[in-house]
């Protein structure tokens, strides 16, 4: 024990934040006060001022001062000494360390949460690079007045049969009461089951209802199968671009992402099978259909070609149909799965697109011995997908309105998708890729001045938004040069009037942006689709 | 090439099966014939029957015979001869590969889907014993006429509030159109987080907004901080017996569980910290309040010393409320959240068991760093959970109705329970734990002469289901000498005269039970609760 016990002031750089959104008072004390010891500041034996006294300089009541206090004595950082008052106590190993991450914390820092929360790996030791959060942000911009979406990929509302489903919905509980509202199985209520079926049939996809799981969006589609065939460090083969929420699902399950190009026709099934021989792939993740972002369609021979290396290979291939029911021009192309005679193709889709995302409703048609695996899956991760929403969708399939519908939308679709293109049409720094025949987007490459993130960042602040190329692409592996200078424009969630006013805006921030790559990185480029 | 061709009949063990459920018969003979070329029954440039005679031999229609060959083909197996038949190829050592798994699933065995399916690990490379599809084969048993569920821990479908949900579903969608049928915030829409954080304010857990999760389920809620928080090989300290799910759960993320035993009041804080000093827990999954299976509640004093080793060792707690609201005695316990000053406690909840399964809505209230990594967790997992059901819940919590309807569904479980309580009192050979005063189940000890397995499958050929409590222990880790004794038995989704029915059918299971087992294994059991 040293003696006489100095007395300093705690935490020289303890200035209380009072925003709103700022941690207690009392707690701001507690982590200066134990990060000082920490960092030796505040050293065993060294004596706290008086509650009083740090009350009136911080300008707290006492009160917050005490309950830091025997906080801190609780946590074992300080002790209260009669006639001597509180010391700071000499750190056991324990407190040590929980000190030294507790620092981190401390007053200054951004809210990094409790010690037990520093130090973790990303999830599934992913680098999920700078885009992670994309598709989280974008679904809280939905609906903000004046803005103009480019970015969303979602039906408009006033493409959503509202007051349809809504009928459905109560007629169903209605129907099933309570019941309704209860568990359900965890495959999927088998009226829907069997209504998917039949609906694939006519899509010349043979699936019993057994061979059907519903699943709670595509999504989790994908995480089911990520987790179901996929060991972390596995090897997963992506078209590059493709969808960003399958980049980061798969990464986040520890999948590896081995990028093959796309040309006009879909992904290149050289590069596929010379990946396939070359490399240990696990799994292929394509979307042959009106493909995200870059909208081609693999003609049908390809898809011959394309099946013929996943058989040599034994490679199961995951077929994502999300877009495939909204092609703009016929005719209407058929599944992958519709030419899988050997079991190979795990087909993939979703009403989020083509009725409601909010339903959440997904499914996945693949071999029964897959979907009793994925079934388990499915079990640990969220027991089962909404009844209601099973209940009202088997109900809208079954009356036939969801013919009607696509018909509708399909109409609504090619309107905005011909209106975004003659937008376009009239801007000389940016080439539409022509592949386009159905789904959300277009596929836009800039000018070489132009780097994509600026201007993205550019429309932002007229009120429009888009999404730069560069998450579309598996990070550190086949993504091409030019990877900076694409973007992708959503035309599913705006009127024609819409469109062409933010066009409008997009030509505006164009024009205005100031050539900003040097020449030397934009050689070399190549063309993607 | 050997000379001349030898022509012996295909697959000698080909009985084509017919039963509905039975791959299709093309599919059989491409099997067989793909397997027999592995087995070294067929050689290469052996000739398979004409298509003729194969068809009338097995009874089957040409052209299925005609469509084998032809995939036969396809894959390289076969190859069709001008002027002398289908002949089988030399086997690449591709194909090989694929055959020798493709023998595995040809026609006899079990239908084990295709060759790609073979050969994976168990989900999470974990250990899940026999019970794995035990909560999905429960969930399908639901509303099985006749049948006593003493196993569904679901509210019956009478509880449930069907038509006031029903009217919130409506009105909030004419108030929010279709916008609430769109993709909504990964964390949960605003409205239904506030009103949440609002409800635990009044249970004294104080969280802000943004420190709450809407989950799709306390399931989900679980493989969230599991993906977060857990890599595979961790150690999770959880209660001896707990929830089957979120040993499940835990398990498929990877993890290794260690079991903990509990007693009258909960886990036993001694060795639990004896755990958490020998071994490298990186998190704690615990039900402080009516604690499923076991009924018990930690008494306050032995919450305080429950967070003690838990701050010391920095080791977080999960506290799972799921019942914590559904008491059946005043008074109300708190959760543990509330005792918690140090940011170690995860509070998570469900509206399963207090409003409707059906809803798929739970909730995780944590440290904000937390909620935004379970966030981005969720968005790869399934993007958001329903709008549809969190605003007819915001509205339904909103109104008052909630704490009505607890109120309400309280007196029922409170009666249901003192039905079974009573019921089972007059049965010699069955002890009750004692200590449940909320939640939906009753914990029984079964006479040393009984054991549970056999007891549950004679109960269920009397029409009245329990769960065995096996299912309950972590596997292989502190699992007492006694736990094939034990059974679960929920009072929640039967009536009191089904109750009665039902503890009167098991009571004639029990008489007529034969002894079965060895004496010198019910030797040194020890009380469990």
């Amino acid at each position: 024990m040293r003696a006489p016990p100095r007395a300093r002031p705690v935490a020289l750089n303890l200035e209380p934040r009072r925003e709103r959104d700022a941690p207690a008072l009392y707690r701001q004390i507690f982590d200066a006060t134990r990060g000082a010891v920490l960092t030796g500041e505040l050293a065993a034996g060294d004596r706290l001022p008086p509650e009083r006294d740090l009350a009136n300089r911080l300008g707290v009541n006492r009160t917050t001062v005490i309950r830091a206090y025997s906080d801190l004595a609780t946590a074992g950082v300080v002790e209260a000494r009669p006639g001597r008052g509180t010391l700071v106590r000499a750190p056991t190993p324990a407190t040590r360390d929980q000190a030294r991450s507790a620092a981190v914390t401390s007053i200054g820092a951004r809210d990094q949460g409790p010690a037990w929360l520093i130090g973790l790996p990303p999830l599934g030791r992913a680098n999920l690079g700078p885009d992670a959060g994309l598709l989280s942000d974008l679904a809280g911009t939905s609906g903000r007045p004046g803005l103009i979406s480019f970015a969303l990929g979602t039906p408009s509302p006033d493409v959503v049969p509202r007051q349809r489903l809504q009928e459905e919905l109560v007629a169903a509980l209605d129907e099933c009461g309570a019941a309704g509202l209860g568990y359900g199985p965890v495959e999927g209520l088998p009226t829907l089951k069997a209504t998917i079926a039949g609906r694939l049939a006519q899509r010349r996809v043979i699936a019993s209802p057994e061979q059907v799981l519903v699943v709670s969006g595509a999504t989790q589609g994908i995480a089911l199968i990520a987790q179901s065939l996929i060991e972390p460090g596995d090897e997963v083969a992506v078209e590059s671009p493709t969808y960003i929420g399958a980049l980061q699902t798969f990464a986040a399950a520890g999948a590896r992402l081995i990028g093959v190009p796309v040309d006009g026709k879909g992904v290149r099934v050289d590069l596929l099978e010379s990946v396939l021989s070359r490399r240990r792939i696990r799994l292929l993740f394509l979307q042959p259909t009106h493909h995200n972002p870059t909208g081609t369609t693999v003609p049908p021979e390809r898809r011959e070609q394309l099946l013929a290396p996943s058989w040599r290979y034994g490679v199961p291939i995951v077929e994502d149909d999300a877009y495939g029911e909204l092609w703009h021009e016929p005719p209407d192309p058929f599944p992958l799965k519709a030419s899988d005679r050997h079991e190979l193709v795990i087909h993939l889709s979703t009403f989020s697109k083509t009725v409601a995302p909010g339903l959440r409703v997904g499914y996945v048609a693949g071999p029964a011995a897959l979907v009793r695996r994925l079934a388990l899956a499915k079990q640990f991760s969220d027991l089962n997908t909404s009844a209601l929403s099973q209940l009202a969708l088997a109900r809208f399939l079954a009356a036939g309105e969801y013919e009607r519908h696509l018909h509708l939308v399909r109409a609504i679709y090619a309107l905005r998708w011909a209106t975004m293109l003659a937008a376009l049409s009239g801007l000389a720094n940016i080439d539409v890729s022509p592949h386009s025949k159905g789904g959300f987007y277009l596929w836009c490459r800039l000018d070489g001045a132009l780097n994509a993130r600026q201007i993205v960042a550019a429309a932002a602040r007229r009120g429009v938004t888009l999404i730069a190329g560069e998450a579309f692409f598996p990070p550190g592996s086949g993504a091409p040069g030019d990877s900076h200078r694409w973007i992708r424009l959503s035309f599913s969630s705006a009127s024609p009037e819409a469109i062409v006013e933010g066009i409008a805006r997009l030509a505006v921030v164009l024009r205005r942006q100031p050539i900003s790559i040097p020449a030397s990185q934009i050689e070399g480029t190549q063309p993607l689709v």
